[in-house]
């Protein structure tokens, strides 16, 4: 479709790139603002069967940090989301729904309290930042928000905690999923937590010094030679097969949180004050329109997902795929798709229709896939 | 660089794509979350020298417009810009620096008014919704903001008037610069402004209506066979050439208006209320620190640059090239840098390092390039 991503600073480089094209990247994706390596030697098939076995390193700088900072700081961050942070604690991380007057999803970011009057919430890609400007602008908050220079490394893979034993000790093992703590890297402080954007297990490092970028890139690959480490970027078949939604691919401000399935991080029911916990709250109370579901569908595999495709039983279309590949563990495409009401049972037969004019029959799973 | 840019729905193609595919482009760009066509058959110098000489129709829905409606619609405009709006009228266009507190730039679009309660603002690549959100949401404005379904065709180039007026009438060549009538397509009617990312002649019509993108899109390509026409996209020698600025390249929130050249569009000695008029006031009432300008370099084409180049004179770091590219009208390199004070005047000397190490001497000159 494209011979070249035409670069220029307005789409940022990493502090790295230099490395990651090094390592011999072969494609990008563009994130917030800035290239996300996507796919070096191995093919995507090849690169998820290795994530399955072994460790990555991912270049994830794009997962852009917007901070926010003073006295107003937590009252504003808990008006921004209608998950519950009353007793947020130090320590952990907190997925965080952002939406609007009406419900609507305006990013998914993860949020990291590092003290009382001070959090981070790194994002997915929306500018966000714009958004928490606007609401203390136009609230009047006293709190101030910016994008600090914060580049994370992400270490995925049943291996990483080996490998993050070895480099910052045996201690490491013992941090829970959803949790951070700080380590020493090359003699400076810095932010890990046990998170990432696949469904094995692995790391995140929050690098907040620049000029260390290249010696932690070198240092974890060449630690990680032991265990067969590569380098790589969020892997589609992993991502799908897992249920992890992407915000802009199968949510966007046209969502609410409830039908994207996370009802649990909504408390509408308390009595915190949050922006969209009406629109919320009437959603809940309506009977459900739809809600995420997988669909397997077809026994060979599809073309990439860039527009999406309706999902129909008979002639009714119930729902669209918006994201999808072939799954060579479960040997049928998989995809994500809001299911409207009456038809989101697992089992459900459906058909799937491609840009072509080619249909496949499918069916209905709950998610993540077995 | 890159071999390829994966699509997914996060990067959204736009109602022209199919077409634009068609006419074999070569090369994209991201913007706005969407994708941009940059090149198609011709090279960059050739496509400069097309651009100068015929006409060339161009994909930007990128340039996604955030309408704001509502009561309180006027007064929020007005709000966030130093520009003064209050004589604006339906049918012009302007252009509106978005600052916040500190004066920090946040986005340049073009704004249409459209009524006395409805407003397009046509953005660069910032999500400037976001902001508009929170500006209602945390001041509790009467008004809504979201984004229509528009996707803007550029024609641009010294036949775009001929063009223009074969198709729609002759009344087309009375509009003048940063106006927009209404004109009828295929039935419907849309905008057209005399505008565009360009320093040619040219229109853009912001068109309403996506079941008519591949109509029209035909209907122009086939109207401008006399006209030499050819698809394209906004040229880097033309627009570093013009002194055209872009978000993101030349100015980030680490910006000021005055300091881009905007201070014609900054009206801070009135009474109007706006975000960030004391920030600019005092920015304006103190010595200047940098200014925006053009650098001549160099006897041989350079390369592409994705990461600010140091501008030197003497041992002294006086700016930073954020644009550049070959002009093989110019024959020189002409690059895009803020200068500091004592070092801005037209004719001083300065040196341009590039990452390599690589120095070349250059001159500090007025926008736009002669």
């Amino acid at each position: 479709m494209s011979d070249g991503l035409v670069f220029v600073r307005r789409i940022r480089r990493t502090p790295y790139s230099n490395r990651v094209e090094q390592a011999g990247v072969r494609g990008y994706s563009v994130y917030n603002h800035m290239i996300l390596p996507k796919s070096f030697g191995m093919s995507v098939e090849e690169a998820y069967w290795h994530l399955r076995e072994h460790v990555q390193l991912w270049d994830v700088s794009v997962q852009r940090q917007v901070e926010i900072i003073g006295p107003d700081a937590a009252r504003l961050v808990q008006w921004m989301t209608p998950r519950d942070l009353r007793q947020a604690e130090v320590g952990r991380c907190y997925y965080v729904p952002i939406v609007d007057q009406s419900g609507g999803m305006l990013n998914d970011p993860v949020l990291l309290k590092l003290a009382d009057d001070r959090y981070w919430l790194s994002i997915a890609d929306s500018d966000l930042l714009l958004y928490v400007k606007g609401l203390i602008i136009g609230g009047g908050f006293d709190a101030r928000a910016f994008e600090p220079d914060v580049n994370p490394l992400a270490i995925q893979g049943p291996k990483a905690e080996d490998l993050m034993a070895d480099l910052f000790g045996a201690h490491i093992r013992e941090l829970k999923f959803y949790r951070y703590t700080h380590i020493d890297v090359l003699g400076s402080r810095q932010i890990i937590a046990r998170s990432g954007f696949s469904s094995m297990d692995g790391f995140e490092i929050y690098l907040a010094d620049r000029d260390l970028a290249e010696p932690l890139w070198d240092m974890i690959m060449s630690a990680g030679e032991k265990y067969n480490i590569a380098p790589g970027g969020p892997n589609q078949i992993d991502r799908i097969e897992g249920g992890l939604l992407g915000y802009g691919n199968e949510m966007t401000m046209d969502n609410n949180p409830l039908e994207m399935g996370f009802g649990k991080f909504c408390n509408l029911t308390g009595d915190i004050d949050c922006i969209g916990r009406e629109a919320l709250l009437n959603i809940q109370n309506a009977k459900p329109k739809r809600h995420i579901r997988g669909v397997s569908f077809g026994n060979v595999a599809c073309p990439i997902c860039s527009t999406p495709w309706p999902v129909y039983v008979g002639a009714e279309q119930v729902g669209q795929i918006t994201s999808a590949i072939w799954s060579p563990r479960l040997k049928t495409n998989v995809g994500l798709s809001l299911i409207d009401a009456d038809h989101w049972d697992p089992g459900t037969p459906v058909s799937v229709t491609f840009p072509d004019g080619a249909t496949h029959s499918g069916t209905v799973v709950v998610l993540p896939f077995a």
